[in-house]
């Protein structure tokens, strides 16, 4: 919630500012508008052989529940370099090859999902502090009850389908 | 700059939250911690026949340079229909049919562009208040050194190639 100006901590009001057709919060005393935009979260689905890396959530929301690698993109990174560096934190895996997979429109909780598929090195996994264990999964393994979020679901069956037809085509999905 | 909280009014301090890696700014009286990530911008290359629409910038930056239909996602917003609206409220041009063609990286300003071609259901254009004028353009007749960002030199090149190719794959590019 935008109460105050993050600049010089004036009130604020809600206004449509000139050349614009939505309300903003604007500051009362420099006039700033302070935009709110979709956020980006960027991450992997990680390959061994024929199973899938998934971590367990060791904070909220949905802890205790199966995630692929994914976090929100920060400042001056890529969406690769970012998706490199939640599968390191989160699974502490390496990869060497991948390629742009899925993006997912969340309008409703303003995100955006930017999924890498991505070729692991190596079956070698070390958990970072926000999980607490990574695991590679067969698909019979997977445990679909108990999957963080609905991206997760629907990207995991588009995987094992693309598997099956042996080609993994970029495409975009809105959930 | 964030010198203030945004929910309290209270001062800021820059330091490493716990869990995490980076310093934020972090609010003195009430915690809350205020994460800056990178903007979304989304956009189309309309195509009529074998022309390309531009639109000359009415504001600034680069107030007078030629830009395709493009500007920042909003919240609650999927990346196609917030490039539709850009196209509309830019150009005042409708399209008919579309694909996700390319996703841009800028690290260097935070940004991530999603780029679709569109095809316009006419030559009807109807510049809005944040263009001075909207064009279709032949190949020969792009206005190379009056493009607005250097994405916009990137993208079109590529269409051309991509055209006479005769296939527009969905690819991403750092620039």
């Amino acid at each position: 919630m935008i109460n105050f100006c993050s600049s010089c901590g004036g009130k604020v009001h809600v206004a449509v500012p000139p050349m614009d057709n939505r309300p903003r919060h604007i500051c009362n005393d420099c006039g700033q508008v302070h935009y709110q935009n979709p956020k980006v979260i960027v991450g992997t689905l990680p390959v061994f052989d024929d199973k899938v890396l998934l971590c367990q959530r060791a904070i909220e929301p949905r802890l205790g529940f199966w995630t692929l690698p994914a976090g929100f993109l920060e400042n001056h990174e890529t969406a690769f370099d970012g998706a490199k560096r939640e599968t390191q934190e989160e699974a502490g895996a390496e990869f060497s090859e991948s390629q742009l997979y899925r993006i997912y429109d969340i309008p409703r909780i303003s995100q955006i999902y930017v999924m890498y598929l991505a070729k692991l090195s190596s079956a070698h996994v070390n958990p970072g502090e926000e999980s607490l264990a990574a695991h590679l999964f067969d698909e019979s393994e997977i445990p679909w009850d108990s999957l963080a979020f609905p991206i997760m679901n629907d990207i995991l069956k588009d995987f094992f389908t693309d598997r099956q037809q042996g080609c993994f085509t970029v495409a975009e999905k809105v959930l």
